[in-house]
């Protein structure tokens, strides 16, 4: 089974592709995507195409995004939301479920504490996928949360059901 | 030419088509598209269908979408971002450039003042576009927004070089 996990972002979104074979978990790929344009609908254009490309070459049978959480005001939500918008559209346009995690609870699942930093956090990933070197501090937050969302189909017996869906 | 404007929503998406030849307005379309669903990826992916089908069915030459603005806190405005990335999106995919208002501004174009509430901004609209009777309060946003783009075409002279397009 092929877990993909996804940063968003507007500047850069991270991904991660990992496959789950019982308790064994592999690094497949990873990647950010950098969107450009002058303005708002050529960047959102730009990201769905990246990412429905990433999504047709990994074929993921499951999907998860970070739960962003912003306290820098609306304004910079309702950017960084458009960019999740997307990002949540993808794979459900793929006919997938999207699984949404917190931050702390990516943290909790992949370094055992919620305060963790993101360097832990991609060293941790590099540990539990040995042979994965991440893109970016994106890409690795990315493959914590596909990691995040493995563990939760894992721990809840989700995985086989997930499995022959 | 064919202008359509769009106030983004999660539950109530509203939207409206209007044709502009010379000073001359006049009302297409509008309605409201309420997209259901468990999960955020369900909700993302019909209001995407939704838009997709709108746009192809009136194929408008230019689309605009309200900036939306937001004071209760970051995580609504990341919600509505999610919704407004799938509203920007759909014209762009289009290959419309997606302009984009303030409410103040969609206002002033419409009443006159900045400050005016729902209900002038509806009265105004039926004004401006005889025989149009607004599915909603935010499929009469949404034709604000379009007849805010189209003054602001008109205006600066950018309609001529819209319809060339």
């Amino acid at each position: 089974m092929r877990v993909m996990g996804i940063d968003p972002g507007l500047r850069a979104c991270g991904w991660g592709v990992i496959t789950v074979d019982g308790p064994r978990l592999r690094h497949v790929a990873n990647g950010t995507c950098r969107p450009t344009g002058s303005d708002m609908g050529t960047r959102l254009c730009a990201l769905h195409v990246m990412l429905t490309e990433i999504l047709a070459t990994h074929r993921p049978d499951a999907a998860a995004v970070e739960e962003t959480f912003v306290n820098s005001g609306g304004q910079s939500a309702l950017k960084l939301g458009q960019a999740r918008g997307v990002a949540v559209l993808v794979p459900a346009q793929a006919g997938l479920t999207v699984g949404e995690y917190a931050p702390n609870t990516v943290k909790k699942a992949v370094v055992g504490v919620g305060h963790a930093d993101k360097a832990q956090v991609a060293h941790m990933v590099k540990m539990q996928l040995p042979g994965c070197d991440p893109d970016s501090a994106d890409a690795a937050d990315a493959l914590a949360i596909a990691l995040c969302h493995a563990f939760h189909l894992q721990s809840s017996g989700r995985l086989a059901a997930a499995m022959r869906a």
